[in-house]
């Protein structure tokens, strides 16, 4: 069943009912305030769309008369909430534009295909008027790479995918399922889930993000270190083009050259739209448990990560917070309404222990009874030799609860005249704690150039989520006092320190999304010459007028 | 170290110095006559080197000049035993063509580069000159990728990478190492093992291939259920293209679009020369065991070892014979000079068992040592579930003894005119049976109409030795009496029907090795025609003379 998008906020994450995560009396935000040294937040709400003026579409009588032809009339929509909700994704550069309701890059009308048929004829009919296309999945995007530059274009047509959600095949002999790429991610998974089934893919955006995005933008799951990402779990893909469809077979595995279906990971639409894919799964594991640690320091978590993913252990988890990450939620549980069992790691207990600057880490184990067991008591072993203090299963399990919500404490933030943005970056075990050091002093830098005040500056925090055995990704989350007036411009100001910093201290710019339209530039300087003459080729190849998403995985 | 390859045949496998698997007064050779429905063996030994005629070196005297300048003079030769040695790979038609002693492929010249440098200007020289580039790492290759035609080109050059082996960097925390392309198996193997870690690529042409080919061809070693393949442990390469270097960098993981790398998996040579390459590596096993079985046929083999694929065993590998390859290898056991432990295994015991045909199942474990003894406990279970007769590790040790070994029979097979081929597919769970079938039938029919003699037959026999979660890969070798005179086309014949039958039963026609030269038809039926374009395009962008191995991987 596909989402009813009227129930979604159109500038914010998900549901429209959703609660505030903190309600405005909650001690949360005093603490934070003093925390980034402010006297006190500010109110800056989002500008309600009734207020926010859009451009006429521009797409001509004729035009809308041969779309109309094409797909059903219900299929076609330009009213203003439509155009409006699909203006851009959910990064922080997005909201800061959304809640400002500067929808200049809204689409001139929002298509809604039922089959790769309707997407091929879309295509070309785009590809003969000079139409930009911006494929959208769920619209999550948190790299800029659902709304494109104008550019000479005679107008943007997003492809909304949502109507094509069905499931095609499921192979319980072989775990496979075949859907088309607009199913969401609990729609797949309940379907999966009663045949005993999972595919094991869950992003933090997995209420409201789909197949087909996860792919193009070459996303990671909260569980990949058992379940993979797309380069791991995908075995084909269909993709509608400008040049018709582009299939590959759907062995598990063949020698007959480069398969098309690598190409389709992490290319943000710029070479198709993936109307179908197939990808392997799990049977849902016998047995799951959870564990958390505390570490003396991050070095020796990460140590501890290291070694246990060099040791083939069944993990599904390990997720550590660096000290001010752990500082962060070990405040806002404490703050909060509901003080979590987390709080009872008390501070008289680590003081004994001398934890000064406790970091969490949060173990998950997944799979066949016996082998769980034996590496959760590994997992336990390889801790204590690196000096962890064991916690028990509750904040693994509090985790797990409220596992999809944190975005939507973002945009409370956002209402306060608080920034929040994110960098992900990865690199080998080997060089981890030098790019984990220059990227943290570079954020903090570039923060304390741009806050408003003197003696504000930020709160910058960091995870490792996703890791293997040759090396770790590490998630910055940064929070800070926003310079009003001028807020495009600090994100982009410390969006590039960190992005730098990242590049010059061995790390990826992008460890999943993509790159989108966030960061062009530093995407071109991440891949040579060369390989960017190589993703031209192919682009012009399957895309001749250059309609795809235009300005996304290479600069134009 | 390099090898010496004088040391090695120039018409057959490996070591010149190799004993003959079964001497002539062995009872193996009038087993098989009669197995083959022949009243006895051929004489057709290979012709020498000295009786061979080659078309002379058709470099000017000015390429050569140049050549001698940009390499050392030891770097380039062009005498006989060079030129023939280097003229074709090892698949059973290479060998047809050399044991003939039609070296109508002989390369002009072959180069030894010792640095990317020297294949960045060997290749600005040849696509000036429009001189052919055939690279070339162990010479192994068993799908013809390694001899061009000439089509249109002034001369053909074979750039040997044997001089290019120097390991560029170990890092030991990461598990990764950089090495040039050019090194053996054995060589890359030594210096891990020294340190503790393995890489686990041990195709049965270990100790001939190198690391390029490994990749180039898309190969599997034996225990890639443990070790995976180029697609799972390849980080990055370093390509040298007549458009200079092509590089990506090596993070564990990213997001910035399409990895130039994958492109280079399986691309035979036709993108650019793979000059150095960064691999994943795993510590040297804590532990090592194994276990043979017979099962009652090959579904209900297939059925424990997709049970057991599916749930996250430490499988090192599950070799599964079909009843026609148990008869074999027992035959060849019970007449050759050392009867096996897999001999006690007598008829008796399988009669009483009511084992008509039973088919062997090899299974190794290795990892750390609780968990290898849990695998290897749950895999028996499963085994016994479906009726298999345990057999102890006998059989194992046996094959791991002479796993390298196999392809020295073939060229004593050639010699008493005996034709020996393979084919190699792969597909779903689901499907295996219905692939099986069909290619079984496909080649003894095909055989059956190709032999000399109406009573004559072929031996189809079957091995799985890669699986996965959702399927497996079939290794047919067929054993068939040669039409002498009219080899070629008989090899022809046969191959064109297992790989249609192969297609025609949902199979990919390669699952390792690529296509090379001996199947360009069929693989570009299994891409479609967009597909093409997009390899041409990326072709053209990085060989536009077309020098590089031309006519491999796509048509030309």
């Amino acid at each position: 069943m596909a989402i009813d998008r009227n129930k979604l906020r159109w500038n914010g994450w998900g549901w429209a009912s959703h609660p505030d995560t903190f309600p405005t009396r909650s001690g949360v935000w005093p603490w934070l305030a003093s925390e980034l040294g402010m006297p006190s937040l500010l109110a800056t709400p989002a500008r309600p769309l009734e207020d926010v003026w859009l451009t006429p579409s521009r797409l001509t009588a004729a035009d809308r008369r041969i779309l109309g032809r094409l797909l059903d009339s219900e299929a076609v929509r330009d009213d203003k909430f439509e155009r409006a909700s699909h203006a851009g994704g959910r990064s922080y550069r997005d909201l800061l534009r959304l809640r400002g309701g500067d929808l200049g890059d809204a689409p001139d009308a929002v298509v809604y295909p039922r089959s790769h048929l309707d997407v091929l004829t879309l295509l070309a009919f785009a590809s003969e008027r000079s139409i930009a296309v911006v494929p959208y999945g769920g619209g999550t995007s948190a790299a800029g790479a659902i709304a494109p530059p104008r550019l000479a274009h005679n107008g943007v047509l997003t492809v909304d995918l949502s109507a094509m959600h069905r499931i095609e095949n499921v192979d319980a002999q072989s775990l496979t399922v075949s859907a088309q790429a607009g199913i969401f991610g609990p729609a797949l998974e309940q379907t999966l889930s009663a045949r005993g089934l999972t595919l094991g893919h869950f992003p933090q955006s997995f209420e409201f993000s789909t197949l087909g995005g996860w792919i193009a933008h070459g996303g990671a799951g909260q569980l990949s270190d058992r379940y993979g990402g797309p380069e791991d779990w995908l075995t084909s893909v269909e993709v509608a083009t400008p040049r018709g469809m582009l299939r590959d077979s759907d062995f598990p595995a063949s020698a007959t050259g480069p398969r098309m279906t690598d190409l389709m990971i992490g290319s943000e639409g710029a070479f198709g739209i993936i109307t179908r894919a197939t990808v392997r799964l799990h049977r849902a594991a016998e047995a799951t448990t959870g564990r958390a640690y505390f570490f003396r320091n991050f070095a020796s978590g990460v140590a501890a990560i290291r070694d246990a993913m060099q040791s083939c252990l069944q993990i599904a988890m390990l997720r550590l917070s660096d000290a001010e990450e752990t500082k962060f939620q070990r405040a806002l549980d404490r703050l909060g309404d509901s003080p979590s069992i987390l709080q009872r790691a008390s501070a008289a207990i680590l003081n004994s222990w001398r934890y000064d600057q406790p970091c969490l880490l949060l173990a998950a184990f997944e799979g066949a009874a016996n082998s769980v067991q034996l590496s959760k008591k590994t997992f336990s072993a390889i801790a204590r030799e690196h000096g962890a203090l064991r916690l028990g299963s509750g904040p693994v399990r509090r985790w797990q609860q409220s596992r999809f919500s944190g975005p939507y404490l973002r945009d409370t933030m956002l209402d306060r005249g608080l920034g929040i943005d994110t960098l992900e970056t990865a690199t080998s075990w080997s060089n981890l704690q030098t790019l984990y050091d220059g990227v943290k002093t570079a954020l903090e830098h570039a923060i304390a150039q741009t806050v408003p005040r003197p003696l504000a500056h930020g709160i910058v925090m960091c995870h490792m989520g996703h890791s293997w055995a040759d090396g770790a990704a590490l998630h910055f989350t940064y929070v800070f006092p926003r310079a009003l007036g001028e807020e495009l411009g600090q994100a982009e100001a410390i969006g590039r320190a960190a992005l730098d910093a990242a590049r010059a201290n061995g790390g990826t710019i992008k460890h999943r999304y993509g790159a989108g339209a966030d960061h062009p530039p530093c995407y071109a300087q991440e891949k040579d010459e060369l390989a960017l003459d190589v993703m031209r080729a192919i682009k012009n190849t399957l895309d001749p007028q250059g309609i795809l998403n235009p300005g996304k995985l290479m600069p134009p």
